[in-house]
């Protein structure tokens, strides 16, 4: 390697385990192995080296060079959804993404405990990663991952953290809840309703802000258009439908916040006789598929595109490892899933 | 090491890199290139090493031992579940067992490509991890892996593979539906129905037969009971029962090849006017929450521990990778989940 032959210089350069080697008073392979978290060597003298790496700012891409084995061609995923519906389609778009690069995903669960993410982030730095993916339960925020990574390439999807500079890959729920309401309302309906999950949700926040928005685009009242929150459960569609049907208006449609509050609200209409999507046109959220198509009738909802989401991870992690500078929150586009509830002729 | 003083023998004992080395008349470090699939080799070298390698029963353990770097630390799974509901609790058990070892788990998608998975198995090699997993959308037969894993440390979990010294771990289908069965006739249930999935999966005849047992054990004839095999589905549950119905004797007690099924026989109970439990009794097969817990009435059902299974398939890898011989087919537990719709009290 060429920085064989360069001396350490004090220009702008990336800088090498031999400048930590140097800075240290240790040898290069004593700065590789406490950098890499191998062997055995006191941990004062690990303590100090990765000191002065953090301090110069020595990426363990340079690590890896150095190591003469190039990058290891893995990444970690840190978890806090325990393989959950929402991460296993993020998961699964992320691995097709990265095997076509041959890149391999070690796949750690934190089960929201910091401590035991801790190890797993500690875990993946011993396997040299060529990157870490941080993915949780719900769009909301997290703190940042509360390992020092060494600058090693770092995104969060499906979750979102305090840190700036992070980036951050969402479904842009309030685009998504939108698309659902303008669908409602170019079908003609007028007096809508949303019935939707507990308000400390960013995702409800978002999704009542697009409903309101679609429907001041319209010339209607948001405030007169009833919202009701509760939890995301079938349980809740059904008492809430109650709700409405007892108030003043009788909604023509409604948008629900899941779509196992809207298999909920269809469920109570049929059993109140009273006919859907003839009388109340019914969206969803999630395009749950064993919910939505086994709703009668079948279930038009608003999917969050999560394997394109996980996808698109993997191709922004594939550009961080690659040197590119990403950062910020970004919101990605949700679909309209066209069914039969919403009384609309069925275009899939 | 002490490789290094005992010369190859011919007394039965592990075979070394250097018995490797020497038959295939290269050197220790091509030996190890050409088994780890690393470095640059020519294909004919690395085709003779691996032969020799296999035909002398040499184990990657040994290679990494040979590099001075011991064991990776590293495990594959490879699933053709595309991280699918039953893949994920299998995983976070496995994840869980072998997280407290601190060993690390790749997940590679298969998704019943056979080439995908060859590549996969190569890349998991290069890598080389400790053993590999194998894991399936259901319980059938599968073709062992597709690629010569050099003795490698492997098992299947929740997938079965025709090679009879494999190591299998698989749920115990038959007598989780004795055990449902059971239940219903303790309940005091004499007109028992069995409504389920299509008769190809092994899991279908299994459950069945396990019906039939608990019967005869009760003195009832099994060829008097009802049995309708159709699909997953609960829009199948609601046909069945309407055609049970439709039959000379209505049951008392009907046991269901899955939660789903079972929601859609209890929906159309309730849609005909027929009280579930105290007319019928229902018990479904899964426990999977997000259906068994809304079912109205909640869902009596049997419980696969999926999460469990994935712990002992970690627990048997840690074995395996310790030197142990664990082969043949094993049927793992299920349990039995009371809640409301069998008529029992409930005792979670």
């Amino acid at each position: 390697m060429s920085d064989d032959d360069v001396p350490a210089r004090r220009v702008p350069t990336r800088p090498t385990i031999r400048d930590v080697a140097r800075l240290a008073e240790v040898s290069v392979g004593t700065a590789s192995k406490a950098l890499g978290d191998s062997g055995k060597l006191r941990p004062e003298t690990r303590a100090r080296v990765r000191a002065i790496a953090k301090q110069i700012g020595f990426r363990p891409n340079d690590l890896a060079h150095s190591l003469h084995r190039g990058q290891s061609q893995t990444i970690g995923v840190i978890s806090t959804d325990s393989f959950g519906r929402f991460t296993m389609p993020i998961m699964e778009g992320l691995e097709a993404c990265l095997s076509e690069q041959r890149i391999s995903v070690i796949m750690c669960n934190a089960t929201d405990d910091p401590e035991r993410e801790a190890r797993h982030v500690e875990t993946l730095l011993g396997k040299r990663v060529d990157g870490i993916v941080v993915t949780a339960r719900r769009a909301d925020q997290r703190p940042p991952l509360a390992v020092d990574t060494l600058g090693l390439p770092l995104l969060y999807v499906f979750s979102r953290t305090e840190d700036p500079g992070a980036l951050c890959l969402v479904p842009d729920d309030e685009a998504g809840a939108r698309l659902a309401t303008m669908h409602l309302l170019r079908l003609g309906r007028r007096r809508l309703a949303h019935i939707t999950g507990p308000e400390h949700f960013e995702a409800v926040r978002l999704r009542r802000l697009g409903f309101s928005a679609a429907l001041r685009e319209h010339g209607l009242d948001p405030a007169a258009a009833p919202v009701l929150a509760g939890v995301w459960s079938e349980a809740w569609g059904r008492e809430a439908l109650d709700r409405l049907l007892a108030s003043a208006s009788a909604p023509d449609a409604i948008f629900c916040g899941s779509d196992l509050i809207a298999r909920g609200v269809i469920d109570r209409l049929r059993e109140r006789g009273i006919e859907s999507p003839s009388t109340v046109s019914v969206v969803g959220f999630d395009n749950w598929g064993i919910i939505a198509e086994a709703t009668r009738p079948p279930l038009t909802t608003i999917d969050m595109n999560l394997r394109q989401l996980g996808y698109e991870a993997g191709r922004c992690l594939i550009e961080l490892i690659g040197g590119a500078s990403l950062e910020g929150l970004r919101r990605m586009p949700c679909s309209l899933i066209v069914r039969e509830s919403c009384g609309a002729q069925r275009v899939t």
